[in-house]
């Protein structure tokens, strides 16, 4: 009878429910998160299934405004995503569609175009933008938590795929952050110098109040 | 003669220049950074002066716009931060001063209002805001790479220092980011639903073109 | 009726009370902790107070023995902190006042003096003391986990606020960690070859026993 | 005349080349490395072309061995992309094409079929094997530094992206690894428990020695 | 009466259970795990045993295959190495004991042999090998994540130590991870180029499947 | 002619002479240290013996006031260490030999006793001692930061061996830190609660001034 050497190192751990020694955290929303993450399903519980996530297969619904649709495999949805520092979205450009200016508060971004015609840029914190026409194939990286935008100049539609160096990276995207909630109005022009009757425009065609 | 057990420890590396142990990466400005900061000043040439910064001291100049004073003690300008993950600034605000709105891409940002009354806020990623207003030795945070801006909603000038969680925090301002730059008229416009007329104020107030 | 493009994303999300993808991790102090800090509040139940912390408005009580009063915003007693890696203490400095050598095994300190005069320092791994006398305005970094001190040599109260690149940066003092426990005098006395009467004078000071 | 708030603190860096505080750190191939990476090109001389790669237009060389070809943006070849903690490599299969199996010491694998049938899997460190057929559309993770490989069981050729959370995630593939160098066939033996004949066999096909 | 300042701190933290600034974190086997490792133990309740751990006094048992016993201290049975960064594993070679391929996905690797003659190396992921013959107290060190080895050659026992720079350091064998499992042989000679009576043979010796 | 896949990946990295992707980090001391540690050696210059270190196959010399020899394997002066996140010491204890109090600012400690009989402890910041018994074979663990000793209570030479969590790791011992330099005796009074003559008989047998 042989016992592979390092198969004695793990029958030490089967007598604690959770004292496995994980290669993975796949994520457990029913439980509290920390500073880190999910907390782990129990590792007994974890399946392939849980690698797997077939919810981009298909284009997520274009908005009547920006003309654009995502769909996000990010640890919110992904469980087994949790912990390991990667994520991706698939955003579908109708024609003139527009991924709009935003930001990542702990993710970089890298985006591949697979379709189409693309102008993206992202703006330092110098204020110098940095822009391109990006064709089919070519990639292009924003810095962590810098404005960056896309948008579609080609004549039909475009679909690209953003990967992130975070499993859930925040997204604020400074229309809906400014426009779709209750921050008042005038603390808003002070703050951004924008004026009342624009601010109130767009607070307007974004559901925002105050 | 007696020799303290680590001071042999510390005889090993005196052959080579850099060879050091350092508890400390006071920065080299005239050496190339890497993704981690700046590169090691020679520990034989540090002296107590790279660890004290005085740029603190009085106020940073009062913008017209804005009406807000800042000074920085930042990697970039106060060596001994180099790598410490931690930085300072002293901001200053005139009647109606206004910290306008901006992020830090890689810090989390603690503020303690010293003097005056202000209304401090940052913006979720789910747009929504968390707004209060902060009184005379109040401390408020604001989460790594969100939008915040504090205004002096008080008769008084009003002093507070801000703290961050990096040596040198990227700082990207929504106003300057948007108009003091050549970003085309036109991208701004479909990238944030922003009017042109607007667009064009503001470039024209900030100095930007295009 | 429009949907921002981001919005899709965040109405996935909905379902499982947890499964949020968070800006912030405010720290739930009835769960336990891991490593990365304590577990997250439910985001539902987050207010903007779990953001601001008053506890620095006044001075903490002065020791009678180090002439000093500390408070402090740390992520234990300020739990919208917990996993942003900043925190701050407020040192209120009596004449003669001495904030006692110590360290902080996880965060490097940026202390900046708002009132009064202090010689202030720091000791390297290879014993060179780093030492200055701070003015009004002045600040000065201790790098992580070496001892520093500060000692008001001015003839008024001092005050200063402390940065931290930690949000709840672990302080261990010498004279309490030596003298205010009970671990073994003889112990003590090989260990820093202090002589024994010494350690029994300070134990008894500072509370010690054995 | 106005001067954004913001403005101020840049003015401070512009007298010393390197003293920039950078959003980004495009690599420097002429300078050596640290442990974080690759030092950084002067920020003046940084343009938008850094940012964007156009490897990735084409599908990499087929080899004939695996039917596969790959090509990688990866910092060691995009200056971008360094420090930034995201790469993609993308694959195109042969029918019959294998993507052998093989590790990323320092990196999870985020992998997206965009065209064909492909079976994947990886092999946890208790051995226990997570394998699923995906199709179209369909994404799969890979823990760091484990085992996983992809095989293309449709009739059709396929072609994925993968995604890291590295920017220059090291690739150690088993069969090379073990039999396109000189490592001794006695000691691959003792530490493989593969038979000889066999290790033999392979160095002549993957161009080993000894 | 005299209050250590510091104590003033530490007396805001006794109200609620888990709110203590902790210097360590005790995992608690019973309580899930978070990407960052186990959850604390309630500090109250750590003492000094958590801290020490016995099982290295005894080799581990010689497998009848490799001839090595391998004894770990790793956060899964030594509860206080959780969140530390380190651990320990005891290695003893019988006369032609063999440490074979394997990999850790997270940890460097530091051996010191302190009896015997072992031949050790490690594979880069240019697939160029680093092999060396180590004699009694020489240490040599894996980079994180590559394949490594080593073979006692001498003529007696050996005993070694290796140090982790994780607490609980991921093993992946490669003769466990392809053999030793259930996953199909057709599968592995595709993605190895291994032949299939060579997985036969081993998968009958190991214990696999398929 | 076969190609491996990877080798493509490869063969893009030869043209210019540090691009290449690296495995490990191997220290340069010519060239200055960022904060992430010491410069890379090039890679085609770097052999095993970067890798191998032998100076810890004797004891280190004996100091006669704390009768212990230590020696230390760590980056700056064993090369292949740098960046890798751990390092080893060896201490050979005299009969009554003391590992002086002692902190580490970025490491936590793990030490294995392999001859002897040592009292070793550590002080929380909570002032809470934990301190236990060791005998042969026994391991203990010190968090980052925290004060710690050993004790030789055998009556034998002992030795050990400890792991760090960094390659690295800063050394703070409590009795040179305080009286091996010229750090006034009146702020080390002060600052300490020591008494002058202790702090004035401790700088003379250990060499400090002032």
């Amino acid at each position: 009878m042989m016992i592979s050497p390092i198969f004695f190192v793990y029958s030490l751990i089967l007598s604690s429910s959770y004292a496995a020694m994980q290669d993975f955290c796949v994520a457990d929303y029913a439980a509290p998160q920390g500073p880190a993450g999910y907390s782990c399903k129990d590792p007994a519980k974890v399946t392939v299934d849980d690698f797997v996530f077939s919810g981009l297969r298909v284009a997520g619904n274009i908005s009547s405004i920006n003309k654009i649709g995502l769909s996000a495999a990010f640890a919110f949805n992904f469980p087994g995503l949790n912990g390991l520092g990667v994520a991706l979205v698939r955003a579908d450009f109708a024609v003139d569609g527009v991924v709009p200016i935003h930001s990542h508060r702990d993710a970089s971004e890298l985006v591949i175009l697979v379709e189409g015609r693309v102008v993206a840029g992202f703006i330092a914190s110098n204020n110098k933008p940095y822009v391109k026409t990006l064709n089919k194939g070519d990639t292009m990286v924003f810095p962590q938590g810098l404005f960056h935008f896309l948008v579609n100049v080609g004549k039909t539609p475009a679909l690209a795929y953003a990967s992130f160096s975070s499993s859930n990276p925040g997204v604020q995207t400074l229309e809906t952050a400014l426009f779709q909630n209750d921050l008042p109005t005038e603390i808003i022009a002070k703050s951004t110098l924008l004026d009342t009757v624009q601010i109130q425009k767009l607070k307007r065609l974004l559901g925002g109040t105050n």
